[in-house]
C-alpha cells in the first residue's frame, strides 16, 4: 500500500463501460444524421434515441429490470436494432433469437432463458405460436408489425408502436453498475444436444464494438448494410460498433443478391458483413456480371475462408474482403487476417492464400494461441503442426447461462477452448484446419476436411463442397465428399477424384463423392454432422 | 441475484485494460514495420518491443516494481517513448518531467513523487545536477546519451544503453492486476503554489488511447510527428494511441519550423499535435510561403482556439486542423470540435468560427456539461450563459498524488471541476470563454478575456495578445491588453483600442494596451498570472 493506492474510484473518474454510451453520443453530437434506413423509412439519431428511451421506459413499466430477459424474434428490422439499446437501457438482458429455429428449440430457449417479454415479427407468428404453446414461460408478447413483412398475423398483447407509446421519451438510461453486468444472451446453434446460452457482459460489448472500429479502420459515418443477422453475436457487435462512430444502419429483412446490389448503389453502402455463403451468392449472382460500384465496399466474412474464386469475382466489383474468425463465445471476431503491405505485390492466388488464413489477434482480445492438445504448449510456427485455438480476454463470454459445468469446461486452464484446430504460420498468422470433430483420421494420418474442400472448390464446376469422415474397415476413416455443382455445369465422381489427385496427397483424396444439395444451419453453415450421419449409413 | 450473476470473472474472460497490450500486438502483428524514427535511426516494432522488455527487466533488477516512480527528464527521444511501455511493464509508474522546469521545482517533484530512478537526457544535466542537490531523494540516475543532443555532460551511474544491456530481452511484462492500477504521474505546471501530481490509471490510459483513434478516425499505420511534448499528458496519450494501430513515431528533440517542414516531407507525416503556438509558428514561418504538402496532414491543437488566420494560412499547405480541449486531469483531450458535414459549405471565417469552439464530448469520456456555478444545473444552450465545464468518466485522473484535499475538491459532487468557464451553443457545442480566474468583472459585467483577445488577433499587426483584469476605482476592473506585434509591423495603443471598438461592445474594449514580449509557461501557455501582477502594478 502506497500513495498510489490511496485514490479511490468516484463517480467523477470511473464509469462502467457500456455500449449505451455510443447511442447517447450519436444522439447528442449528430442528432439530425440518418441513423436507420429501412425500405422508405428514415430515422435520425435523435429519433432513434427517443425510441430506445421509450422502449426502456415501457419495459420498466411492465416490470422489466436488471437480470430480466427480453427475447426478440425478428430479422434485421429497426425494432431489433432498437432492442440492442432499449433493452439494455432498462437494465435488462437482450436475447435475440435465430429466426430459422423450429418451435421445440424456441420453446426450450424461452424456458431456459426465462423470457419475460417477447418481441415477435409477424412473419414468424406461426412458429412462435407453436413455441409458446410448448413453453412453460408466459412472456408478454409484443408484435413487430413491419409493413415490409410479407406474411403472418399478429398474436401479441399489443404491437411494438403501442408499447413505445407507453414509454417516456425522456427516460434516463439505467447504466450498468459495473462492467460485468450481463447485457445479452445468445444461444449457439449447437450441432448436437441442447443449444447453450452464451452470456455477454457490458465490458465485452463495449470493447468489441471499439475493436471493430480499430480492426476495420472504420471512418466516421460509414453506411453499413445488415446482411449479417443481428441475432448472430449481436451482429458481431456492429450493432454497437457502427453506432459508436455515428454510422447509418441499412436494415434488411432477407438476403437477395439483386436487392442487395440495389441497396449498395442507392445508399452508397461502405461496409457489410456476412458468412462466405453471402459472398458466394453475391459473386455468382447473374446481376454481378459487369457490375462495378463507384464506392469501395468493404466486406467482412467469417465462419470459413473465402475461396480465391470468390475474391477474384468480387474485386472487380470494387469489394475488398476482410477475413475474420470467431465464435459466439468470443462475441464474434477473435482474429482477423490483417493486411500486410508486402502482400500488395502478390497476384490474386497469392493474395487469396494469405487472406484465406484466420490471421492474428483481434485488437480487443488479450491473447490468442494455438496450443498442442497434449502438452498445452504453443505449437511450432511451422504452418504444419496442428493444435487447438485458445483465446483469452475481455471479449470472451461471461459463461454459459445456467450451465456451470459447460462453463467450467470451456474455461479450463484459464483459456477459452474453441475446439477449432489450426496451424501457426511462420509470420504469426494462424490458419484453421478443422473443427476437432471434423478431422478425418485415415491410416493414422490426420486429414483436414477443409484442405480437401479447398481442392474441390478449385474445380470450375463446383459450387459447394463438404468433406467428412466415412468409416472404413482398412483405413479407419476415409474422406467422403458431398458436392453441389454450379447450375449448368457437370462432372463425375471419377473426374473430381482425378482432379483432387492433381492438388492433394493421395491419402487425402476423397474415396467417395456424392452429388447433393448440402444441409445448412440457420446461419448458413453446412451441417457436417448430418453429412457425417449420411456417410456412416453408406 | 439470478443466473446472470453467477458467472464469475476468470483469466479466460477478464483482462485488465492496459496500454501495454498495444505494444504487444504491434510487435506480434507488424514486427518488421518501422516503429521509431529519430534522425538517421530506424527501429522496428520487434526491436522496440525487445528494448522495452529489457528496460522493464533491468528496472526490476534494480528493485523497481509496483508503486515505484521512475522519472524521465528528456525531450521527445526514443528513450522517453520506450519508458511509456518499459516502465509500465515493470509494474512501475512513469513520471515524465517537463524539461523546461527549473531546479527547485524539479527537486520538489523528485521528493513529492519519491522518484526511485531518473532517466536524464544529457542536455539537461546542469539543471538536474542542481535539482538532485536540492532534493532529499537519491534516485538511481541513468544518462540518456542521445547523439542528437547538442550539449551537456553525463552525470549518472550508467547510460541508458548499459541499463538495457542488463535486461532480459524476453522479459514478460507485468500486467496490471486490475484496471485501476496507477501507470503515470504528471505534474501540472500550476500557475501558483506547488505543482500537483496528477495520477493516471491503466484503464484511462487504454481508453483515451482508443478514444484518440475514434476521435481522429486514425487509419492503420499513420506516421505521427512528435511536435507535442510526451511529458504533456503522456503526449495526450498518443504515445499509446499511435502504437495501438501500428503507426510510426517520428521523434523530435526540439521544435523548429524549417526542420519540421523537412520531416513532414521526408517521412510523409500524416498526423501531429501541438498547442496553437506551434500552429502559429508553422503558419508564419518564412519557409511556409508557397509550400504545399503532397499528403493531407492532420494536426490537432488544444489549449486555446486556433485563430482563423492560422487556419487560413495552413489550409493551402494541406493541413487539416482539429480542435481539442482538455487538461492534465483529463489525460489530455476531453472534448473535440467534431466536424459536421454541413460546415463544408461555409467560407473560411464561417469554418473557423465553428472550429474555434471546444466542441463535444470525446468518445472515451462519459459526460461533459457546462453547469451554472450557483445552481449546479446545465446552462441554457443559448451560446451566451456562462457556466463551468465539468467532466466525468474513465479518462479522468485517479486523483492528485498524496494530496487528498485537492482531490476531494476537484471531484466535488461527482464531477471533475475544470475551472474553465464556457457557454453551450444551441447545437450542443461548448465554447470556452475563460478560466474562472481570468474573467474580468467591469462595472458588474463579466468580460471574457478570450473574447477581447480574439478581437485583438484580428488586427493584422498582432502576433500574440493576452488580456487580464486591471484594478480600477470606478469600474472594479477594466481589460488590460498585452500585445506582441509581428516583425516589421507597427500600430499604436489608440489604433488598437479603436480597432477593438469596431469588433466589441464598448465596455469590453481594453482601457490599457502594453506592447511587450509575453511570458510563457514551459508548455507554451501565456502566463496570465504574471501579466495580472504587472497590470496591478501599473
Amino acid at each position: 500500500m502506497n500513495a498510489y493506492d490511496e485514490l479511490p474510484q468516484t463517480p467523477a473518474n470511473y464509469a462502467p463501460l457500456s455500449p449505451i454510451s455510443f447511442l447517447q453520443r450519436a444522439a447528442s453530437v449528430h442528432p439530425e444524421r440518418t441513423a436507420i434506413i429501412h425500405g422508405e423509412l428514415r430515422r435520425t439519431w435523435a429519433q432513434t434515441d427517443e425510441r430506445c428511451r421509450r422502449l426502456a421506459s415501457a419495459l420498466q413499466k411492465h416490470g422489466i429490470g436488471r437480470g430480466d430477459t427480453v427475447a426478440v424474434m425478428a430479422p434485421n428490422v429497426p425494432e431489433l436494432y432498437e432492442a440492442h439499446f432499449g433493452v439494455l437501457m432498462a437494465g435488462a438482458v437482450l436475447n435475440a433469437l435465430n429466426v430459422r429455429l423450429e418451435s421445440e428449440t424456441l420453446a426450450y430457449i424461452f424456458d431456459h432463458g426465462e423470457a419475460k417479454v417477447l418481441l415477435s415479427d409477424r412473419e414468424f407468428s406461426a412458429v412462435i405460436r407453436e413455441a409458446l404453446e410448448l413453453s412453460e414461460q408466459n412472456p408478454l408478447v409484443i408484435d413487430i408489425d413491419d409493413p415490409l413483412a410479407e406474411s403472418g398475423d399478429l398474436l401479441g398483447e399489443m404491437d411494438y408502436e403501442a408499447l413505445l407509446a407507453q414509454g417516456d421519451p425522456a427516460f434516463e438510461a439505467i447504466l450498468p453498475e459495473d462492467d460485468w453486468q450481463s447485457v445479452t444472451l445468445n444461444y449457439t446453434s449447437g450441432t448436437t444436444g441442447r443449444p447453450k446460452g452464451v452470456v455477454y457482459h457490458s465490458r465485452g460489448a463495449y470493447l468489441l464494438a471499439v475493436g471493430n472500429v480499430l480492426a476495420w479502420e472504420l471512418p466516421h459515418h460509414p453506411t453499413y448494410l445488415w446482411t449479417l443477422p443481428m441475432f448472430h453475436c449481436n451482429g458481431w457487435c456492429y450493432t454497437w460498433g457502427v453506432t459508436a462512430i455515428g454510422g447509418t444502419h441499412v436494415c434488411l429483412r432477407k438476403f437477395d443478391p439483386a436487392h442487395v446490389f440495389t441497396l449498395l448503389q442507392e445508399h452508397r453502402v461502405s461496409h457489410l458483413c456476412g458468412a462466405p455463403i453471402i459472398l458466394n451468392a453475391l459473386a455468382n449472382a447473374p446481376e454481378a456480371a459487369g457490375l462495378r460500384f463507384e464506392q469501395r465496399i468493404r466486406i467482412a466474412t467469417g465462419g470459413a475462408a473465402p475461396p480465391s474464386q470468390v475474391i477474384a469475382a468480387m474485386e472487380p466489383m470494387n469489394f475488398e474482403v476482410m477475413h475474420l474468425y470467431g465464435l459466439t463465445e468470443s462475441y464474434g471476431p477473435a482474429t482477423l487476417c490483417e493486411w500486410q503491405s508486402e502482400w500488395n505485390g502478390l497476384d490474386l492466388n497469392g493474395r487469396a492464400a494469405k487472406t484465406a488464413r484466420q490471421g492474428v489477434i483481434y485488437p480487443s482480445l488479450r491473447d490468442a494461441q494455438v496450443l498442442d492438445q497434449e502438452s498445452g504448449q504453443p505449437v511450432p510456427t511451422d504452418g504444419a503442426t496442428i493444435g487447438e485455438i485458445v483465446l483469452r480476454g475481455s471479449t470472451i463470454m461471461k459463461g454459459y447461462h445456467a450451465n456451470p459445468s459447460a462453463t467450467e469446461d470451456a474455461f479450463a486452464g484459464g483459456w477459452y477452448h474453441t475446439g477449432d484446430l489450426a496451424v501457426m504460420h511462420p509470420d504469426g498468422y494462424l490458419e484453421v484446419k478443422d473443427r476437432s470433430k471434423d478431422i478425418i483420421i485415415s491410416g493414422g494420418e490426420n486429414i483436414s476436411s477443409l484442405e480437401v474442400e479447398e481442392a474441390l472448390y478449385k474445380h470450375p464446376a463446383v459450387l459447394e463442397a463438404a468433406v467428412v469422415a466415412r468409416p472404413d474397415e482398412k483405413w479407419g476413416e476415409t474422406p467422403c465428399a458431398f458436392v453441389t455443382l454450379k447450375p449448368g455445369q457437370s462432372t463425375t465422381e471419377e473426374g473430381l477424384v482425378a482432379f483432387c489427385h492433381d492438388h492433394l496427397a493421395h491419402f487425402k483424396c476423397p474415396r467417395t463423392v456424392i452429388f447433393a444439395e448440402l444441409p445448412k444451419t440457420s446461419t448458413g453453415k453446412i451441417q457436417k454432422h448430418v453429412l457425417r450421419g449420411q456417410a456412416q449409413a453408406l
